[in-house]
């Protein structure tokens, strides 16, 4: 969820959006072919900060990530769930499937991506819920810190995610990687986000994968993680 | 071996088999490395049903799954999570990465199983709040489950779940398949989890997946999926 | 390739089957849409053994084996030719990409189930060229086997290929894990190709996949796999 | 680095700069824990051409990739067929799979970035045997052009590769799309090999991956495309 006061904030260079309410998500916004499953249509959310103002990622870079990757994600999310609403329960298999996958990976990319860019914020700030949460739970915060970063290395090269989260089952955060889109815990609540997808950093640092780390760190909106962390441990018990 | 005792006590499943507490799971269990991550260890959730009282599951299959498949999958659970805690910040990235996936797959695979598990019941059961849910974004409670049914049939063959899910994201139930325990979506509480890896039904049908669906969906424990579905319904906005 | 003098000896429980000649395989078999591309056939080989003669793997696995996953890799490879020849370029990416999955999928899925069946026979057989090769590369036959079998006990509870090839880039065999049937290697030829789906084993044995391959191993057709290792070897090099 | 004294004697790369012989290749290089895999060591192949001479592909994006990407698959190789090599065979199955599955992800990256390399040169050139060859079999040049094109583009985004091969199996060419460097066809020759992973275009295109499909077309090096070609139609019938 995106801070209304950053949206108002936020340099114009995107129209103004709304994410789909309940009432309408629920409703068939096409008229589905007999037995298909009735089209969500997603509104993109605008970035939630001023591109030129972190230190270190380029406002090119931020710009082209927002643009062709993440409006990428949200064109493809609408296409793919035409195509599911125009396609029959008698398909193949490997066609509903296949566009199942792609619903999958292009949903996730839409919400990874939100987090991420919702977790940053030129200036940085600071926080304290988080840090604890983990520095309790990786013994340290130092620890904490050198485990993120060199799970996020890990990925250089290719494609994916590292990504801290809330885990509603065993009721603790944990860490992991993800290697493409369709990756995640159901049990998890995302509190910190690194894409770390090429696309993420070459421009500005080519390989050097661990700079753009340094540099993703250093514009953390840790108010905004801290209440991302204050709202999943709220959540009561019984999910999972 | 399934604990007996603890069949019997089936009532009670979800309050009284809490795994792990929040305090207990905080609390590093091993020395680890220096920089390491330190290791939780997971209790099982015993079988919350009478195997023998689902019509077309046959106790064999049904003891066999929970034995081997979910018991071993808490197994390696717990080993690659040692195995994390003793490796060090410098070990390789595709160490360290490869034991994140593990890691990921172990514990989505625990997940998903006992929601599956905890899913079915002995006799069915009837429910209206999920089926209501599905009805009104499906285009009707048949459209529904033909969609649902053409899924899990696109899985057969291989590895994979078929997962109703509520998603936060959106406010909206939504469908998917997920080919291996990694995948997933980070916004989704799962409602409906079909495990469609052909240890789920090649001992009673073969390749029969059809057949099988079918003997799924006699045995839902629908009171139980609406208790997930009106918890799931009543979480707050703003954790995307 | 598989026909030899064992295929005139199977019981004809299936239509005689040819596989495609190159001068078909090139020659357009439907009239494709503009720009898209043209479509092969395949003609599945038929079952190069008698499956009454397998010593711990049943005729009933062995037919379902066969009916139900060669023969439908073989379908769903026609489908997805038909259905790659009716996109055209103009397709979303996600669309053209997803049938070339599919394509890779079913396409390898199809070589390896040859591969597999072509390498059992009832009665087994003796060998030494390939068992020499391992021997030399593993540090002994009883190494290079306990290794195998390790591998392919690794993929218990989900699916994949357990795979012993000769890599035409090093000179030498080597052998891995596959996870789905899209995974491979370009410059390796198979000579052992074990099935570690759970359709290869579920109805005789349950999830005891090491008794599995003991039975796979007691069947092996070593004579056919020394030709394979025979014509691989002598392949020339600079192909890679 | 690059070795410019090797550049320089670019001319010679394929027959001169075999990795590994086929007679060392089989020689155990460690003294392997009881029950492991010996290992191989890898050479990696210098970069065949002067990478100041592509059009429209920078050198420093050229070196970046050979220096940083393929040269860091040919370090993670050896590191973990190391890793292979000290792990026993009663190791835990995710384990022994974990590294099986990072040897073939890293094998076939070197296979692949060798080809692609391989593949390129300065002042481009003209074949045509492979250009007859895929006009035959996808109704024309312009349309398989088209097709080949469309399929990396379908890439863009993420990791993964477009490959041109003539499959053995069919004796046919086909085109595929790879999402990992561990996807691949046993049966496949490959012929023309693009890499789409970002890392190979965003430092001088950015996410304008058509236009890098252009650039790297402008500068194949179809003299070597033609040779890739005879030798795979002149391997004979019968290895699949």
């Amino acid at each position: 969820m995106i801070r209304t006061t950053s949206l108002a904030a936020t340099a114009a260079w995107l129209p103004q959006c709304r994410s789909v309410t309940a009432s309408t998500a629920t409703e068939p916004l096409v008229t589905p072919a007999q037995g298909a499953e009735p089209m969500l249509q997603y509104t993109p959310k605008p970035l939630p900060f001023d591109p030129t103002t972190l230190a270190g990622l380029s406002e090119k870079l931020m710009r082209s990530h927002y643009d062709n990757n993440y409006l990428g994600a949200v064109r493809k999310l609408d296409g793919v769930r035409q195509r599911l609403a125009e396609t029959t329960d008698d398909a193949p298999g490997y066609v509903l499937h296949g566009l199942a996958q792609g619903e999958l990976a292009f949903k996730h990319s839409v919400v990874l991506h939100e987090l991420y860019f919702g977790g940053l914020v030129g200036g940085g700030s600071s926080g304290s819920a988080t840090t604890a949460l983990l520095a309790e739970r990786f013994g340290g915060a130092a620890a904490w810190e050198s485990r993120f970063r060199a799970l996020g290395a890990s990925l250089a090269g290719g494609s994916g995610w590292a990504i801290v989260e809330y885990d509603l089952h065993e009721r603790a955060p944990r860490m992991y990687t993800a290697v493409d889109h369709g990756q995640g815990l159901s049990s998890g609540i995302p509190l910190l986000v690194l894409d770390m997808y090429e696309h993420s950093y070459h421009m500005d640092y080519g390989t050097a994968a661990a700079r753009y780390i340094d540099a993703y760190l250093a514009n953390v909106h840790w108010e905004e993680i801290d209440r991302r962390t204050e709202r999943a441990l709220r959540l009561p018990d019984g999910l999972f």
